[in-house]
C-alpha cells in the first residue's frame, strides 16, 4: 500500500552545508542502458541522496521509475531494471529542497508531444524560472510541480517548431541561469549546458555509445572513456539511426561567452576522483591546501587535521606544504541512517558528535591545525572546535581552503539566507574566530583559490569562474529576484503525493 | 521509503463484472469538511476500491491527500485529516482500470490558474476525450495522465474567461459523454451533470451547508438531508461569502434534453439503500425480481437463491412474487484480502469458491432458482452452477434480473470487449444455457426492466434511460470511436509512479 | 525494513461482539500441503482476521511463515508458498486479543525436541494455563509469549516420554479447558479435542489424505470430503509411512464424558454453510428464528429485518414462521478497511452508520421486527435502533435468537467483563429495552435454543451443550480463576516485536 | 502490515571481510537511559549494521524494541524511545550471520523468571554453545533461536540459585569461549568478560552512573568518562538501591588467567578513536604501518595509498616512516544503500568499483604502494589491483599491516571456511602475489604486529593476545568442534519471522 504521506529524506537538511541539487546521466544505443544509468547515478549519489529516477525508451514506449531514497536501495533490483527496457535512458539524482520531497517532483520529467514524447533531467536553476512559470500559467499551462525543469518541459510542449530537438533548442533559448540538462526522445539523446557553463556536464563513450553525465566519476564506474566537456552554450544531439549507428551533431544556439564554471564544484560538490574542466578535483583541492599553507601558515601547529571527508584533500596539501604531519584527528560516522534526529534537548547539546568524533590520541596535548573546505554558517565549526578542546587540544587553528561566503546563490546551490552566513553575522575576522572559539581563523584568498585551479589569479574584468558567493559579482541577470517585490503569488497546492 | 512500484489494488480486476469508475463527494462551508468528505467517500466505497483522494482549501492554500487503498485505511487517521484544513473539500474514490493504478492518476486533480487554483473530481467518461486530448497536446499542453478528467483541467486552464466558474462552464461545453463532476475553487463548490444525466449526482445539506455526492447513501452516513438530484445539463455554483453565508446559483449552459440515467445504476452500481432518480434502488431491484418471476416463472423450483450480494434484492422480489422460499444458498467470503491470487492451476480449478461457497443444507436435493442481477461473460455463472451441482442441487434454473448485455459502454463503465460478452459468443439463449450448464436460463425483458423502475415500458422513440448495452442505441455521438480507425497514437509513458 | 512497532489489526476490537480466538487447519501427505492449508485458512478467516501462520515440514526441515493480516494478503503469493515445501502442514488464523498483536505470538508455535521438532496450532483456552505457566517458569522454562499454546509446547518439551506423539498426549493430559489442537512432527499429524468437546474440530479427506480443520467450510473450499467430527477427548494420530501410505490410529487418553459443544458455535462463530455436530449451522439458525417467532411473536410487525450478516438466517426463519416479509432493512458496508477509526467526537456520534446503514425504503413508516443473533453489551443495538428510527421506523421490536448473556467465558471466547454485559447492567428486561430504545425486546429461551439445535430442551442434570454464558453452569473447574486472588504476578516484557 | 518475510540487511554479506558479530551498551540509574543507549549503539554501529535492540526496565515492567536496520533509522524517533521508559537499559547491535536475519534473533533476549525477569546482550561466541544447547533441549528447554545468547538465558532460567545475579554467575561458569556480556534485571546491571578477555568491554560513567560498552567511542559520544576495562573473568554487578544510589561489587568466579584480547580488535574491528587495552587503536594501526615500512620497505614507490577506510591509519604510518607521500588514491562511495546487488554478469565484472574508485590523478603513471589492514580471501585485493592498473598505475606493491590469516575463528568472528582463505589456496607468497596481480606482496610479521601494540614481540609460551587466525594456537578448548564428527543434528525451523 502506498502511503504517499510518509516520505523520508535520507539525510536531514543540514543547514550548515551547501547543497547541490542534482546529478544527471544519459546513454544512447547501449543494450544495458538502464543498468548503466543506475550505476552512473550511484557514482553521482553525492550530488543528491533524496531521490532517483530513470526514464528509458524501448518497445515503442517510454518507461519511468522514480524512487525516494538511494540508487542502491532500488535500482539494483532486477525487477526494477526490467521495467526500464530499451537502449536509451536518462537518469537523475536529487537533493531534497525543503518541502518538496514528494515523489511527483522526482525527475526525469516527461511530456507527451504531438511529435512523440520527451523526457528531461536537469541540474541547476533558472534565474527567470518563476517569471516564465507565471507567463505559462497565464497562457493556460498546468504546472504539476514548482520545479524549474517543468518550465522547460512546457516551453518544449508549446514551441512551434516541428521536431523535438528544435523544440528543445527553442526552449533553452528562453531560460536564463545555470543548468546542465539532458533530454531523451524516441530516437535522440540531447545534452546542453548554460551559456557560461556554470553547471558541469561531460561527454564520454562506452562500447562506442555516447554518454553524458555530471562528473567523470560516473564514467569511471562503468569503465567508460571520457571524451570532452560539453561546452558552455553547446547543444549536442545524438540520434540513433535505424541501422543502429549514431549520428552526433552539435549546435550553439546562444551567442557564446567565455566559460565560467561554478567554483564550488572545485571546492566541495564534485567527487575528488572526478576531472572537471580538465583538472583533477583532488589535485585542485590539494593545491588549495598548499596555497593556504603559504598564505596562512601556522608554524606553531603540531598536527594537521581535516573535517572529513570534504576537507581531507586540502588538509593533505596543507600538511605536505607545511611539513606538519597529517593525522586522522576526527573520525566520521557514516552510519547515520535515513532519518537521524537528535532526539532530546539534552542530546542536542552533544552536537556534532553524532556525525564526527575526536580521535583523542591525535588531539590531546596538541596544537591542532584544523582544515576545512568552506564555512557557511559556522555552527558546525563551533561544535568541532569544542569537541577538539574537549579531547584535549591545546590550541585550535582553523584554516579554510576557500574565501568567506557572503552572497547567496541562484544557480542551483541551496544556500541559507544571506544574513545567516557567518561572514554576514560578524564585523570582522576576529569576531568570527571568537564566535567559533578557535585560536586563529584564516581563509584562502580569492586569488589563492583561482591559482589553485587555473594557475592564475582572478581576472577582475573577466573572471574565469562563477564566484558571486565570494565576490557578489553575479554572472547573469537575476530576473526573478528583480521581480520579487511585485510579490505576485499563485495558489499553491500543498500535497504529500 | 516510498516504493512507488509496489502498488496494490484492493480487489483483483474481475473480468466478469461491470465496474463503475468513480464516486464523488463535496461540501462547502462546514468546519469538518475533510472528515465529512472522508465519511461520504466511505459510503461510496462500492463505486471504487482502488484509491481515494481529497482536496481541501483552507489557510490560503489547497491541500491534497491521495492514497491507494480503501478510505478506511487512511482517512480515519487524524494526522491525515489534519493535513486537510479548511471548510471546503471535494473527494473521489476510484476503480482501477487496468494499468492505471499509479498514484499520479488518483483524483481530485488540481491546477494552479492565474485566477487561483481549481480542483476537480469526476465520475464518468467523455466520448470525445481522446480527440480533445490530441488537440490539447498539439496546442502544447502537457498531460500527466490518460484520464479524461485531466482534459477538463486543461480546458479550464486555457479558457479565456476570467473567473474560474466561467472557465469551468466553458470547459464542460466542449466535452461530450456521461459525467458527474465537482470542482473546488478558493470560494466555490461547483457541481454538474452531463446534458442527458447519464451519471448520477445528488444535492444534500448538513447544518445548512451544501453537499454534492454520487448517491444518497453518502448523505445518510453523515446524517445529511437529501435536497434534490442535480439536473441533467445543470451547473450549480455554491459560493462562500466573506460573511460565511453561501450563495447558490444554477445555470444550464447546454440545451437541455430529457434525462436518461444509466440503467446500470439501478441494476448493479448503486447501493441498495440509495435513492436514485427519486426511486429506491432496493425497491427497483425487488420489482425487477418480481417482474422476472412473472415473465420467467419456474414453478418446479424448490428454493430461490441469490448470488450475493448484488443479486439478493431481486431474489427476494422473485421469492415474494412466486411464493417460493428465499434462502441463503450461497455464502460470500468477504475477507478476500488485497491481492488474492488463485495460486496454482490445481487451485484455479476450484474457481468461484474463493469468494462464494454453496450452503449445502439449502442446496442439496433441491431444484434451485438462482437469481443474479446481470451476466457479463458468463464465466462466474458457469462456476456457480457447477458449485451448486457439486453441493447436490438437482436442477439449477438461472433467472437474470436484466436483459442480455450485447454492446460496450463508453460513458464510464468498464466493459469487456464486445466479443467477450456471453450474448455475443452464442447464437441463442439455449446455447448460453448449455455453456453455463444450467437447466434453464431466462433474462428479464427490456420492458420488464423499464417497468420495474418507472412503471412504464421503454419508449422506443425517446427512451427514458440510457440502455445501449442492451439495445445498441447510444444516447450520444461517439466521437473518439469514430476517429479510432485513424489509428493516431501518441507516445506513452509507462510508469508506476 | 521491518518496523515491528507498526502492527495493524484488520478490524478494530469491537467490544460489543464476542470473538472466537482461532481457526486451525492441517493436512498430511498431500503434494500441495501448504497451498491447501492457505485455502483452508481462507475459509476459516471469519474465526480470526488478525494474523495467519503456516508451518510445513519438507526437505528435512520445518518451515514457518507468519504474517499479520488476512490469509489472502500473503498466502496467495507463490513466493510465500514456495517457502513452505513438503507434503504436510498445519496452519492457524488468529483473532487479536488486546495488546497481543505482535508477530511473535502468531501460531503455529514450534519447538525443537531431542526426538525432532514439533509444531502446534491451537484454538481455545486452558482454565489452568496461568497456573501451569507459573510452574513451568519456576522449573526454568522460558516463555516467549503469554499464550496458552506455549504452555503445551513446554509440557511436550519436558515430557519424559520418548516419541513426540506420546509427549503430546502426556502434555494434553495436564491441561484443562476447551481446546481443539493440531500438532505436526516430522512424520505425524495429530489432532485432538478437549474432554468434553467445547471447541469444534472435524476430520476430512482429499485425494485419500487426512485433513483436520475447525469447520467443514474449510473442507468445502478445497473440494475435500467430510469424514466425521473428532470426538471429545480423542487423539487421532496420522503417520506418514516411508512408502507414502498413511496409518491412522486413535486413542482416548482421558476418561470420556459426554460431548458438550459450545453453543456459540451455533449462534455466532461458525459459518452458515458449515456442518457442526452433524447439524447445518444455517438450518439451526433458521430454527432459532422460527422458535423465536413462536416464543416471541410480534403480530403488529410489518417487516422482518436482520442485523447483517450474522442475524440474517434467524431473521429468515422468523419471517418464514411468522409470514411477515423479510427485507434487507439494514445494509452492511464491508469496505471498512484495516484500521477504521471513528475520527472525531462529532463523527463518533454517527455511531453504527460506518458499518451499517438503514434502507429507508424498507424502514420508513414501518413497524420493524429487528432480529439479531445475540446481545453482548447492547451498545450496537442502541445505535441500530436509533438509526432505524431516524430512517422513519414507527416501531422497533427487537428479537434476539439466543438467551441473555450473563456470565463470562474462559474457553476461548473473548467476552467483556461480566459487569459490562447488558444483562448485568439492568434489573429487568424492560430496563434493557428502555436503554436500547426499542418498543419491545425479547430473547429466545434456553430451551428454545436447545430445541433449535437438537430438537430437545436442555437436560438440566446433563446439559447437552456448553452454555455457562447463559446459565452460569461452567462445564469444568476454573483453576486459574480460583487462584487469581493470590495475585501472583510475574515480570512482564512489553514488547512490540 | 508486517511482512516478516521481507527482511533487508543493510549491507550485503561481503565474504572478503571479517565480521565482528556485535556491540553492546548498558547504563544504570540515568533518567535518559534508553536515549543514551541508542546513542551508544550509534557509536558502535560499525560492529553490526543489521539490527539493533534495546531493553529497558521501568514502571514495573521490562520494555523491548527491536528493529532491523541502523540505530539511526529508528531509535531517534521520540515515539520509539518513549516506549522504553525507566532509568536502566541495555542495547545491542548485530552483524547478520547468514540466514539468521529474522527479527526474533535480535538481542537483547529476555526471560521471565520466578525471581523477576532478566535481559541479556552478548558479543562473542561460545566454544561449547552447541553442546550446551543439545543438553538443554534434552532437558526439555525450548530454543527460539540458534544463538549462543539464548543458551545463557536457559542456563539462568534453570539455575537453582535464588537471585538473578547468582543465577547469571552460575550460567557463565558453564560456558566457554569468547564473550562480553551485559545483563539487566529489575535492579541490577551486570557486566562480564570471558576468562581470558577475548572480547572487549569497558566501564565508564556519566553523571555518576555506571556504563558498560564494547568500545570507548560509545562513551565519547555521550560525553561519559572512561573508568577502566572490565577485567577478563570479572563479573561486575551494579545494583540500584531504593534511595537511588548505586552499589557496585565485583566478583571473579572463574580462576583468572592472563588476558588475551583478540588481535583483530586492533587490526580491524574497533573504531580508530577507541582506546582498547589502554592503547589508542589509531596509534596501534599507525605503528603497524610504521613497522611494516621497516620490515617491508618499497623504496621504488612513488605514493602510499590505502584501501579506505580501514587501511588508512596504517598507510599514514607507512608514509610517515618511509617518507613517501600519502595520497587519497582510492575513493570510497559510502552511499551503497541497503540492498545493493551487483545486477548483471556484465556489471559484476566491474567489481570493486561500486564501493571503491581509483583517483586517477594520484595513480596514473605512479608506482603505488597499496596498504591494507588484512587479506581474507584476496578477491577484493585482486579487484583493487586491477582497478589501479586500469587507472594507470605502473606498479602496485601491496603491503598488509598484519600477518597472513590461515585459521578460522570460533570466538565471535565470522570467518570463511579455512580452505577459502587466500593463505590456504596458494603454496607460497609469490603464488598469492601472482593471483592478486601485484608487483609485490608483503605481510607484517607476527612480532611486528605484537610490537606495534605492546612494544614487545610475541611470547610464544604465553602469548599476550589471541592470535590463532595467524598461528593456529587456539586459546581455549573447542568443545563443539571436537564433537562435530558425531554429526548430531537437531530438527531445524527455517523461518523468516
Amino acid at each position: 500500500m502506498i502511503n504517499s504521506s510518509t516520505d523520508f529524506s535520507y539525510c536531514q537538511l543540514d543547514d550548515d552545508t551547501l547543497h547541490e541539487e542534482c546529478g544527471v546521466f544519459g546513454i544512447l544505443g547501449h543494450a544495458e542502458a538502464a543498468t548503466l544509468t543506475a550505476l552512473g547515478l550511484h557514482a553521482l549519489q553525492h550530488r543528491g541522496q533524496d531521490a532517483a529516477g530513470i526514464v528509458s525508451y524501448g518497445h515503442s514506449a517510454f518507461h519511468a521509475e522514480k524512487q525516494m531514497g538511494l540508487v542502491g536501495d532500488h535500482y539494483t533490483d532486477p525487477a526494477t531494471l526490467a521495467r526500464l527496457p530499451g537502449v536509451m535512458a536518462i537518469g537523475h539524482v536529487r537533493y531534497p529542497t525543503s518541502g518538496e520531497i514528494a515523489l511527483r517532483n522526482v525527475q526525469p520529467l516527461f511530456a507527451e508531444l504531438e511529435v512523440g514524447g520527451i523526457a528531461i533531467a536537469h541540474n541547476g536553476n533558472f534565474t527567470n524560472g518563476m517569471t516564465l512559470r507565471r507567463e505559462l500559467i497565464a497562457g493556460g499551462a498546468i504546472c504539476q510541480s514548482t520545479s524549474d525543469s517543468e518550465v522547460v518541459l512546457h516551453l518544449i510542449a508549446r514551441s512551434r517548431y516541428a521536431s523535438s530537438s528544435e523544440r528543445f533548442v527553442d526552449a533553452i533559448q528562453q531560460v536564463e541561469g545555470g543548468y546542465a540538462m539532458l533530454a531523451l526522445t524516441r530516437t535522440k539523446l540531447i545534452a546542453t549546458r548554460d551559456p557560461i557553463g556554470i553547471r558541469p556536464l561531460v561527454m564520454g563513450t562506452l562500447d562506442g555509445k555516447p554518454i553524458f553525465c555530471s562528473e567523470t566519476c560516473a564514467l569511471d564506474i562503468i569503465g567508460a572513456q571520457y571524451i570532452r566537456d560539453v561546452e558552455n552554450g553547446e547543444v549536442i544531439i545524438c540520434e540513433l539511426q535505424k541501422n543502429g549507428s549514431i549520428v552526433t551533431k552539435t549546435i550553439k544556439p546562444v551567442s557564446k561567452k567565455p566559460e565560467r564554471l561554478c567554483l564550488f564544484e572545485y571546492i566541495y560538490f564534485s567527487r575528488p576522483d572526478s576531472i572537471v574542466g580538465k583538472r583533477s578535483i583532488y589535485t585542485v583541492r590539494k593545491n588549495m591546501g598548499m596555497n593556504l599553507a603559504i598564505e596562512a601558515p601556522c608554524r606553531e601547529g603540531d598536527v594537521v587535521v581535516s573535517v572529513p571527508d570534504s576537507g581531507t584533500p586540502a588538509a593533505i596539501g596543507y600538511a605536505q606544504e607545511s611539513s606538519i604531519p597529517f593525522e586522522l584527528g576526527i573520525i566520521r560516522n557514516h552510519y547515520v541512517g535515513r532519518t537521524f534526529i537528535e532526539p532530546t534537548q539534552h542530546i542536542r547539546a552533544l552536537g556534532a558528535k553524532l556525525k564526527h568524533s575526536a580521535n583523542r590520541a591525535v588531539i590531546a596535548g596538541r596544537r591542532v591545525i584544523l582544515v576545512d573546505d568552506s564555512i557557511v554558517r559556522g555552527t558546525t565549526s563551533l561544535k568541532i572546535v569544542r569537541m577538539l578542546r574537549d579531547a584535549g587540544a591545546i590550541e585550535v587553528h582553523i584554516r579554510i581552503a576557500s574565501p568567506m561566503i557572503s552572497y547567496p546563490d541562484f544557480y542551483g546551490i541551496d544556500t541559507p539566507k544571506a544574513e545567516k552566513l557567518l561572514a554576514n553575522q560578524h564585523p570582522n575576522l576576529q569576531s568570527m574566530c571568537d564566535y567559533i572559539g578557535a585560536n586563529s581563523l584564516k581563509f584562502l584568498s580569492i586569488d589563492g583559490l583561482y591559482r589553485a585551479i587555473g594557475g592564475k589569479p582572478r581576472d577582475h574584468l573577466n573572471p574565469q569562474f562563477t564566484d558571486h558567493y565570494f565576490t557578489g559579482h553575479y554572472p547573469t541577470r537575476l530576473i526573478d529576484q528583480e521581480s520579487i517585490n511585485k510579490n505576485h503569488t499563485l495558489a499553491t497546492l500543498r500535497s504529500s503525493c
